[in-house]
């Protein structure tokens, strides 16, 4: 397909890995500009993969023009605007200090980093960039799901009182087969975490933006339920069936996160991650109570947001199931008529909108950096809490 | 961007219509082949409106490569191998034939037509053609919802047994409100029929194809509760709010339908179709009870299926709700992981994607023109029906 | 256990017929005025069955005083205030009229009776008793799930504005299994009709009821699927694994019923009663939409109204679930405290509370005969329409 | 009402207390034997309370022969073969180490008592006596909600394979306005803690005895988000609307505790128990996780339990809504037809229903006091861990 080069100020960008990240992220690209007017139109100019061959055929697959496999150079290059970091933990914060001081935006998947440290000196560098008008963003894509940005709306105009009460789980079950191959994902040294960093950090950054609060406090428990697993032929950053009879390997990351927290507006919240909810597929559930108000979510149903408001009469009290498919709604009014639900990706596709409109009003897009490490920080605390026998650890 | 042109064949398309069907058949083209391997890719060569402007800004906003005002015109084009209609009702008859009269394959967006002579001259030249290798399809796209063609499996299989009751609703709202402007859609003359030729045909479509039983027999009841609405200065293809002093025009059509059926296999079926089901929005339910098992579906939260197992012990028994976002499930395992649920435009993808490989494999796509005549017989003997005191009326 | 003789006024009762039905009432005559400040508290002088064994083991499992075999000679007891019918259908006509001959009170189960010619003469016998203080009701129990008892509150209320749309299905699966034994509820002589009268009347009574509108005409259709089943040794009200070997007598009833209804206030209503739903037991789906807002109930989650409240700003807009188990809510303060459900038998207890507190305050208690008479026209309005091609029938 | 007398075995009983609890129990006193076949049959032959009037309502209102003031007095009496324990938790070991002294049976309300003390003193207490054939059981009437049996029989067969994950939360919101008034449950001196063990002391003994685990230590954090109400002018044991003006005590328990608990089996439990998550009325919400299978539950929706089939081809996995009212469900075959949901009480028949046989049997009812004490361990254990930072605590 031959589509005409944009007219009007583009968005020049490079992406950095290609595998489930990297689909969801050049689904974004490709899409944004046909439902949402934005100021700079995504031009996907090259994707950049360790192996050559994979890469091109990343490349033709998701609609890049180039492929290469050196990403120092792909940042060289005066073609490319903004670096799309869709590569493990343990590289962003190499990839991401080279790009910024390249003076590329830079768009970083999640968990911003493996360490604390790591975050804290990309944060730095962030600043520093954003002071020169580059600018640097984390990708926790939840927030762009219509039925939690309407969520954070709700709380913000201040529906819900004040928070008092917060429990949010994220649920899948692809590891509960102990036969399941071993991935980069278990494996600390690449993933810094297991169910704590991959899921669970959307579950804090989701509930500190939601709540407008910070964590300030944790008691933890983590757990590794099933401790080696059959080496793959080949890493891939999903599940499948293994072969018992394989060699096996060591997983060293939790299976399963649990932890209690404070945030600093008095509210209380309770987490869990795990990847072994056996009949949980991608069960984000996030509830709030108010003193006027609460609020319920689970991705399972993601177009519906659940409402409790407490200030009605009591005969008609009860959570409104608020279908949001409406053009009221965040987001939506932009796709399909009434109704018509939206998917997974759209996440994805709301965040590159988000992010062209800061970039062209040269405003910090969100979350920065600095939210991002305020989330590395919680993960922090709740491993040293783990660690600690579930001693009250400050963040 | 500017992609690579393709390398392998291709399927060069025009679509005539860039409203909401335009907008949906678009994301489908454009996208299909980013995440199925198909034996032809698709190429958006050109987009057909009455209105240059409005049909220019369309194809730079849908990534068509072209514009055009004349389909006769567009019709004659040697880079054009199918013909994708998505105009009202009263255009597809002309357009469909003089396409494969062009050699052109063409898909049609249901209805297939507003008349049963219509679509039935539109049948016979889609199966002359079919005869010299040019095939027309329909464009029932809720066979490709995944639960759906879940639901069609598990019947097909003998999972239900002998199918004995079928209910089917489609329940939307936005002409709730009287004050809604008046569109194409509620003049009979552009759209044959309300409710029961918009939403209605969708019900009798997938209760066919699911059930694998054709509808014998109907009795039947139209209303039109609002019979004028403000004439908006405007024709779109959806709601709105309008202007309560502003001039009215009549509404011709059905606000609502409701009809009994007999299928051939000996099941009975209950249907209505409205748009004045406050507080519902996309509501497509569809309840199958067999012998062995049962089955239930609600398009508002369309990436599940509920399937009842009666050959299971009866303390367990009961409705599993199947979420049908695995590997397993039709045509999800080339999207995202488990549990990441799809939108409704995905159902527009996955058309694209078996309609390429029906034409690849050189085979008649279906939902085939007589697929859609079928329905068509069905509307037509829904009204008579209801203009002829509910009595019993044969297709 | 010998409770103390109730001190103040009572309702002294004799009920004939101790199967399903009469369980239920034993029930609500033992525990009403446990609950509830009533004016008359029930006494359960005698319960009365043909078997005289099975009429003693009825009373002393149920709590009533006495049995005895013959109604007649009860009606003639001066310590009897109450006659309370849980017979079949087709003994209703003979025992109210003799009991209200007799000076007795009636409470009758529904249907009212097996004609309308029978319910003709006993809704006239009823007010003619009315008229001298003796009073005749219906036992259209559903009228007092507190779910259901607001959502007439609602709609008596304005809170849907007009009416436009009912839809009200009671799906039960017992007879699905073609072995299932013939019981009395299967034979028309006795049952008067099959799922129609049984279960579809509940629906007719209760639509009827909530929206405040009548049902003007109706076109209809009637199936029976199992036309011949085993011959069970001892007739059952209820289901149960048949023998299919055993000898096999016809099924002369209807194994479910559809009908379309217009109400005198403009509503237009689709209906389905069934005992084939496979998977469902007892769902009772009731749905009404109005121009502002709309309500949504299933009998398999009872404690429950949904509420969408059209008149709230569209981004909060949804059904809302509202747990019907708060002191503001109809029946339910008396109970337990927020949030502990109440279950099937409870609204035969509520049944008794209004009956008691109508016949103390001498006023005409509801459902009255005229009432259950108007339910028993549109029963054989729809008989009527199934009968001719299902042709628009006027009630 | 004057029954006859019993004439088989009887189970005299006398019930110390009269409020919630109180009613709760006298209806299960007084119906077990109108569904069930009991060995025993309850004869309700006094009530105790230390207002004579009161009692004297209470007797006549909830069908007991007599009242009486001096619980002393009423162990003494021949007539009297069980104690029904419903009063605050700080007379528990005093009245029940009384009770078995007498030779009395006992049934006590939970929590146990106060402190592990004194539990561990009545279970010496309750052991001694069943070595002479008195026996003690403790009331966690959840244990007979059909839908949690059956979870626990699933369990116990083995459908979970091994239990990795057990998610608990008893959510209420009747103290989430702060101007609900004081009542002796928020009183620490008579109530022992708040939430804690009011409602949490229901999930510990659930989720024990549904995965047949025990909890060996458990991570906690306690939280009273109002500390001070308004005083009453009458205790009542639940809420109501408060006079902010009004007088205001301290609230010296926990308005909610949550914490992680680890199971002697390997599972690993997450525990919430609040009065303060507006919007959710008596929400018992229990899912276990096995290597196997999953289970759900919520008691907000209490005739259903989700059963998640980890066994079944993937395609069709999902969780089972089983509508737990077949005749082959636990107790339920003993009300009535399929699909008429039972309520709240009925866990309070059940627990009549079993205890009678076992009592019958001479077998040691469950659970015993060694059961509840157990569930005061971990009572204990919280509040210890709560009070030292969260710290990993051994129960």
């Amino acid at each position: 397909m031959s589509s005409p080069t944009p007219s009007g100020p583009t968005l020049r960008v490079a992406m950095i890995g290609h595998a489930f990240m990297g689909a969801a992220h050049s689904q974004a690209w490709r899409n944004a500009h046909r439902f949402f007017d934005l100021p700079l139109t995504p031009v996907m100019q090259v994707v950049v993969g360790r192996d050559a061959g994979r890469a091109a055929h990343a490349a033709e697959r998701f609609g890049w023009a180039e492929s290469a496999t050196d990403w120092r150079a792909v940042l060289e290059r005066d073609d490319v605007d903004l670096v799309d970091i869709c590569t493990p933990g343990n590289t962003h914060h190499e990839i991401a200090l080279a790009a910024l001081a390249a003076g590329k935006h830079v768009l970083c998947e999640k968990p911003l980093a493996n360490s604390v440290t790591e975050a804290e000196e990309m944060t730095e560098a962030a600043e520093a960039a954003g002071a020169r008008g580059v600018f640097a963003m984390c990708g926790f894509t939840y927030r762009r799901v219509p039925a939690l940005t309407l969520a954070r709306q709700l709380v913000g105009e201040g529906r819900l009182g004040t928070i008092r009460q917060v429990r949010a789980q994220y649920l899948q079950d692809w590891l509960s087969d102990p036969d399941a191959p071993l991935t980069w994902r278990m494996d600390k040294a690449l993933a810094g975490s297991g169910a704590l960093g991959d899921i669970g950090a959307h579950l804090i950054d989701a509930t500190q933006w939601i709540t407008g609060q910070s964590i300030t406090g944790v008691s933890a428990l983590l757990e590794t339920f099933v401790t080696s697993r059959p080496v793959a032929g080949e890493a891939s950053g999903l599940g499948g069936s293994g072969d018992a009879s394989a060699e096996r390997g060591p997983v060293d990351v939790d299976d399963a996160a649990w932890f209690t927290a404070r945030f600093d507006g008095g509210a209380v919240g309770q987490f869990e991650a795990t990847r072994f909810a056996l009949g949980r597929k991608n069960a984000i559930r996030i509830e709030v109570n108010g003193t006027d108000g609460s609020l319920a979510f689970d991705f399972e149903d993601m177009n519906v947001l659940h409402f409790f408001d407490g200030t009605k009469p009591v005969r008609e009290q009860g959570f409104t199931r608020v279908y949001v498919t409406e053009p009221d709604h965040p987001y939506v009014g932009s796709w399909w008529p009434a109704g018509h639900g939206l998917g997974y990706e759209h996440g994805f596709v709301h965040q590159v909108v988000d992010l062209t409109r800061d970039l062209a009003a040269r405003e910090q897009p969100r979350p920065s950096f600095a939210d991002a490490l305020a989330v590395q920080r919680v993960l922090d605390a709740v491993e040293r809490s783990a660690a600690d026998r579930s001693t009250w650890t400050g963040v």
